[in-house]
């Protein structure tokens, strides 16, 4: 039985303990929250206890711990946990500079320890099966890749001020996707940025709407469209093209039904809200975690994975700004 | 090149004549009407000569005939013409009687001469790749045939009032398509008609929304769905379920795009007329039969297609009428 | 806490068991099975007793009982139970004869029990959206129904010689669904049944292959095909056809991706599975039999819906036997 | 009747001739091409005269003529058609040379000359029902363009060194739908270039995989991608992002079918030949050039839309050239 402890009782850390209620192997002993009332309401759905961050990283009864607590923290719990000796799992990013996830994965290298990171859609079905396509051969060598995701609407403006910018807070699970399938690292970034939804999201110094092209070495390319709008739910699709053909996965429609009338053939908006989207992708996430602590198995998805995809935020941002192409070599 | 005479200027017969003014190989010459005023707008549009129905028959310049009369002429002008040595083209049905077609078939067998059906649906582009698709074995043995056909709306009573019923008039077409499909003759008959979409059809004896099953000797079943009434366009689907998979032929929107919105995902109504619908097929039959007068080739409808559809149409109402299970046999 | 008993331990009582320990508000109290290793192995897993039957009816810490034994037993189970005061759940049909099926509801009146019959189906998300649009007028008054419902492959010959033949057991679901979109009691039924699939079914007295029309007193229909053989899956599909509009419920694929090479565009078959394409809909029918109990709530779908789909088959195997439109008043 | 000369009697010159000889109220007067047999057989199919290129631009009985030779001779002739004030339908580019471009554009205002661009996407059904359901404000304010363009192969080597490279030869079309979809004019370019087909386009200085970013003064973007590769068929789809939704047109198969078997369900291909996928545009584009011959109305697309392009093409090779972002403006 692997034991988990979770840091940070928010909506992620709730949605990450029913996925561990519901895996085989698993169990939940502890949860901590700096807000003890969110802690105590989650330890009380799924009988664990409320403890407190060290308590836990400390808890000889504990083998894994997921942290869900906000991005400031995740550095340093990392390396507290990963120097207890716990397996860990954090929610991307790492941390918003690309120096302190360095130091933070050289901390973690340095004792021998194992960090997952949370990049929910390399769990999705529907994207495995995808790039289990492209494994078969089916397309060929990997040319292009297209990558559009739009979220329903903006985040709150607070959120928006601590998130580190759409790039790193959004479009980073998009350069993590991109890296999965060009099977190739990215050498050169050209991106353009706007506003072109809310003037606020503006005078905060962000934008809501951007275009990335990524290239590798060999040439092969990934475009990626974001934008914080989109009225027909949650739009999330990859487009791979290749020698051989092109494979592509696509969106999930609230009900798979189609109503004929005068005015045209009409299907169900998209699902609206990432958590039910990815409900399958969360869950499988969490088996793989708790497969990974049980096996020793090194974690599908690695700080690595994390930095890379940080350093690809910002070059996108400096591309955006500076109007000219950006080496990922200017950030390694 | 094949020299045409076309019988009947009205709707069907236009479109007959602007497909021979498209076809290498082909020229109108002449065209017959009892209203002259479309007889004379039709020569005009494709410089032709109007003429009377003897004239057609006889005349030494016309290799083909189109009939694109009324319905109670069909038989008697196709006996005329293959009796004068013409290739004749016939608008189904041949005549709303089984033995009157029965004894215009004699005629035609007797004198040699050559009767191509007018069923459109056989030189559909798609409905040929369905069939060439099970013709390459790509479904294994037919098992099952799944079609759907419903019109926009209901023609004007009086067109209802002289058409023989919705069986012979529409079904008629799903009769043709289902013998093509099955590879094999019906032996057996079930049906049911229903008065949903106007009360006033079902005044005049007729129906408007009806289900057969048709079943081979060998037990293959064909199911035919028709309703006078489809909002979202004229809706034309072939299914066929067979030992290694099924084949299917879908529809043709106005447009193809798609708009997303809160509200969902819509696509353009269907196609809503029959003429657009199968435009091409319209054009593919005028070539199949100029090419057959030229090459002196068999046509692809004949007139026994035309019979036997005639007869799963009787069939099909008598079911519907004395609630049984009704032998082809009976009409043989 | 809604307290549950099981009977029967094999592939349905499990899955059932599972609903039961993800559903709040329920928990699995004991099992019972004649093998009495199946009912130990059900009971470890979930933490429950292994109970006789006649324990479980009388157990006054059970509140309802899922039967989820063979078919002959069903009758005389509710019986039991239903005296016994508890909740019933049984799974379809209660019976394969239609006079047994009477008096076990007339017991369950007399006793004033509550019996929630398992069509599964009405229980689907797509299939309730679906619903849900007709409800909400989009299409207008139903007129036309179509259910397409095939088999991946026939089920074991010992099954098909106990199953009470094609039209008991799998069109059954499909009667049921026909029911519940037309809104309406089904007056006339015809049918043509094959044996297409595999002459052994023939043998046994049974068909594959079926096609069936309902038609309620006001003249709607439905249309209804099954074969026993799908080579690309498991094949659930309803078309609801209305005065202004239709709607229609789709297929479930293995994954929602497309390959796109010089041979065509191919998206994965179908779920090959009755319990892997209706996991929520299992999900989702235990939840409202627990609703129920708990709030006393009449059951979606009960005896009386399993009293009439089960005349419907009697009805269309008439038909098909006897070669003639049957009316369900002759067996009412 | 609108009398037509045509300059070039080759591929594009055979599908122009045929599209006049359908279109009511013009007709073919003349061809000319240095290759006399070209021009006779074209002659002898329509009906019209051989003359020279000198004949046609002074003739009096020439209303409008269609300059189909290759680039290198469009704006001489151009200017001569023009001067001899004929109305001016030209293939695209008017030359791979901004400089020259901006010279014959002024040769045709000084003379008050019509001009007319033959970007034939301009005139397809599908795409024109996009641009109208943006222009009812279905999809709110655009925001965001992705155009998908990829050859089902590369072109012969000789024309690819004759071509001006893929941005001038291939992207152009794009640029223009670009344009169209956005509304607004494109202030700077982004793009990479890559060769990922064929290692000779490599060594004739070309790309044959490429990306590009558009951005608008108020941060509008539109995506394109381009391929000289794709084993499925030639992929045409434009996508717009708006404030309200977004809208679509999508792709042409060979036929409208899907199979179904073990292995998935299937679809053909993609039309793979340019003349085919836009026959109905080259014939609407003819048709439209005809009408405005007609009316004196001004071209839908024009001398100022092909510079605009041809400067996008120059901005997007100098951007994936130079790694920066690119101004319009340089080129204005």
């Amino acid at each position: 039985m692997v034991r988990i402890g979770i840091l940070g009782a928010g909506r992620i850390g709730q949605v990450h303990a029913r996925a561990i209620s519901e895996t085989k192997g698993a169990t939940l002993v502890a949860v901590s929250d700096v807000f003890e009332d969110a802690a105590r309401a989650l330890a009380h759905e799924y009988g664990c206890d409320v403890r407190t961050v060290d308590e836990i990283a400390e808890a000889s009864d504990v083998d894994g711990v997921l942290i869900c607590t906000p991005t400031d923290l995740h550095a340093d719990q990392i390396e507290q946990c990963a120097r207890a000796g716990k397996a860990v799992f954090c929610e991307k990013p790492i941390d918003l500079d690309i120096e302190r996830v360095k130091a933070c994965l050289s901390v973690v290298e340095e004792v021998g320890g194992s960090l997952m990171l949370g990049f929910n859609r390399r769990y999705d079905a529907d994207f495995n099966a995808l790039k289990g396509a492209i494994n078969a051969g089916r397309i060929g060598d990997v040319e292009m890749v297209t990558i559009t995701s739009r979220d329903p609407g903006p985040p709150p403006m607070d959120y928006i001020s601590r998130s580190g910018g759409i790039f790193k807070d959004m479009t980073i699970h998009d350069f993590d996707v991109a890296r999965w399938m060009l099977g190739e690292e990215v050498e050169t970034v050209v991106a353009q940025a706007s506003v072109l939804v809310d003037p606020e999201i503006g005078k905060a110094g962000d934008f809501d709407s951007i275009n990335v092209i990524l290239r590798t070495a060999s040439g092969k390319q990934a475009v990626i469209t974001n934008s914080r709008r989109a009225t027909y739910g949650y739009d999330q699709r990859i487009e791979v093209h290749g020698s051989k053909g092109k494979a592509e996965a696509g969106n999930t429609h609230e009900a798979r039904i189609e109503v004929a009338t005068g005015t045209g053939f009409e299907r169900p908006p998209l699902l609206d809200f990432f958590m039910t989207r990815y409900t399958q992708a969360y869950a499988a996430e969490i088996a793989a975690f708790v497969s990974c602590v049980e096996t020793g198995a090194p974690p599908p998805t690695t700080g690595e994975d994390g930095l890379r995809a940080l350093i690809l935020a910002e070059a996108a941002l400096t591309s955006a700004t500076e109007g000219r192409a950006v080496k990922t070599s200017e950030f390694a």
